[in-house]
């Protein structure tokens, strides 16, 4: 059985990726590490951006830790074999259904924000953002033609109640573990799928969680108030479509977009799909400048989350740390590091 | 014909509506006035948060300035007669389709952000948000019990290509009369109706406003963006949903969302929309703390757009800067005047 499967993909996801591999070699070189195309890298390859044998593999892992996917070169390709529709698929096959997505604040670069250091200083905070149900999945979705002239466009958003408390439920588990706190952002007062995500975080709390605080909010008021004061929050669970949007600003909140990881969950046992909060960044690929960081940080998570090696990922976590700490800094942290010499750095640290 | 009716509305709305009144009567007293309950106001005294009565006189008004809607104790009243089902009829029944929030800082408030002074110092940045189509009024829309358990939460998302276009069109106006360039936010990358949005968007431009520099990004990355370095923007384009988060965070960006009104237009020559961006606020509601300011230019606007007084219009802001430079403070900016006092501050500055 395969323990890791990497998916480089697209844009700086191959030059991220390599990082990882050499951390893996370093630090867990009893892994059975496997690697595929994906993306727009499989669609020139195969005419798919995830072919079936792929999935399968996936499927079969441990683990499976993506790079980035996309860029202008597939803009023109069609809408069901682009890449980030290889990426839909991937979560949807796995049915990861928990995407975590931590905003942490890294100390040494507490200054790196566009927000006031007191307002992120320590920050550690998590969303769970559901992945494989919502408006990016729902039916029916189409754009047709009107009798008058011009098209009318059409998606829709859809969640059962097996959906909402099974993500629910990974937000309470989690919050349990940690400030013992979940705020569930959506917008019951205009949709009715936040009516019902409202309802059923409200009675799974009630039923099996009534130790854990909860706390509702609208989603349009969860977008200011992280924005305001973002420690005020542990555990934030959200739909798809919100989630996308409100782990994006957390993200931000820290300063270095190339420094965060994610995890997407199924049920245990399953595999845990792992990637770089970041996108494919097709301006800077291949030169060396992308930040490995939050890839090397994704493999932190597969190590805690899905390979059962907590002690590898607290030692992975203190030594990106050091790394920090002693300087290390590429392009986008204020720093001159290439990926590769930032790779050098958690491998010394390491 | 009247000139203005107000719509004082719920918790603090009739508090700062209060002082928007004697703005009027100072500023411009030949203005003919009106004033209807709706909210929840509306409900608990008709039945219904706003009245036919009432949205015709709206319709038949030049302006119509509202305070604000809802609050806890209409949590148990039915989806349709809630305040914000109200709000919603309201712009959909007036078909103000274009939402304009401003995102200003004012200068001697610059320090009031959580962002660092640098990133919000001199921000003067529009967001054009749709405002009567999307997924708070397409349909189908329900919540249906599966025949195995549980129920089934649906939402629809619409766009048009006229809806997309005449709001589009507005925002380009816009961008002439400004810093000449429109930012048009959508998920292309996975909704169809923000591939139509992309497109009809795209051709607009092309065959009406070249002159006008056109930007295109993913609503998750303007969310991030509007965090990193919101003076990259001058008007965001974007549809209902998107625009209700991305208006919020960007109102938070300059520390008071008290200070922040907004205009919601349809075709000219048709009455306006204004309402100050902040909420009811319950918890203080009654107890003469709220900032008024929002709503007073809220009323700025309506001189703008809608009553043909720019000349007023450029008096009340300077009437507001000048208060705020005299070091008028609400307790929302740090200070400790009432709403009546905050009042007073605007008018001796006029
Ligand atoms: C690439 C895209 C499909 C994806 C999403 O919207 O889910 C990305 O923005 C993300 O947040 O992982
Ligand atoms: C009260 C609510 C219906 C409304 C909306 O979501 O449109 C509010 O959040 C706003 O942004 O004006």
């Amino acid at each position: 059985m395969t323990d890791l499967l990497l998916l480089p993909g697209d844009g700086i996801g191959p030059e991220v990726t390599a990082q990882v591999r050499r951390v893996v070699t370093a630090l867990a070189p009893d892994l059975k590490v496997e690697e595929r195309l994906f993306g727009g890298a499989s669609y020139d390859a195969h005419g798919t951006p995830l072919t079936d044998e792929a999935l399968t593999t996936a499927k079969a892992s441990r683990a499976v830790l993506m790079g980035a996917v996309g860029g202008p070169q597939w803009a023109g390709v069609p809408r069901d074999k682009r890449p980030e529709a290889g990426l839909l698929a991937l979560r949807g096959g796995m049915e990861v259904f928990a995407n975590l997505r931590p905003a942490l604040c890294f100390q040494p670069l507490a200054d790196a924000s566009s927000l006031k250091r007191e307002v992120v200083e320590g920050l550690d905070f998590m969303i769970v953002r559901e992945l494989t149900g919502g408006i990016y999945f729902g039916s029916p979705r189409f754009i047709e033609d009107l009798p008058g002239g011009g098209k009318r466009a059409v998606d829709t958003q859809v969640y059962t109640t097996a959906e909402i408390e099974r993500v629910a439920r990974v937000a309470f588990e989690l919050a349990r573990g940690r400030r013992n706190k979940v705020t569930s952002a959506e917008k019951s007062n205009v949709m009715d799928s936040g009516l019902l995500w409202r309802q059923v975080v409200t009675d799974l709390h009630a039923r099996d969680y009534a130790d854990v605080e909860l706390e509702h909010i609208l989603a349009d008021n969860a977008a200011m108030q992280i924005v305001k004061n973002p420690k005020q929050f542990d555990v934030m669970v959200t739909d798809n479509l919100f989630g996308d949007i409100l782990s994006d600003i957390s993200a931000q909140l820290t300063g270095s977009l190339g420094m965060l990881p994610s995890a997407a969950l199924g049920v245990a046992g399953k595999p845990g799909l792992y990637e770089p909060i970041h996108g494919s960044a097709p301006d800077i690929a291949g030169q060396g400048l992308a930040n490995p960081l939050a890839a090397i940080l994704s493999f932190e998570m597969a190590l805690r989350w899905s390979l059962d090696r907590t002690d590898l990922a607290d030692k992975l976590f203190a030594a990106v740390n050091k790394a920090l700490e002693d300087g290390a800094r590429t392009r986008d942290l204020g720093g001159a590091l290439t990926t590769v010499q930032m790779g050098d750095a958690v491998l010394t640290a390491l």
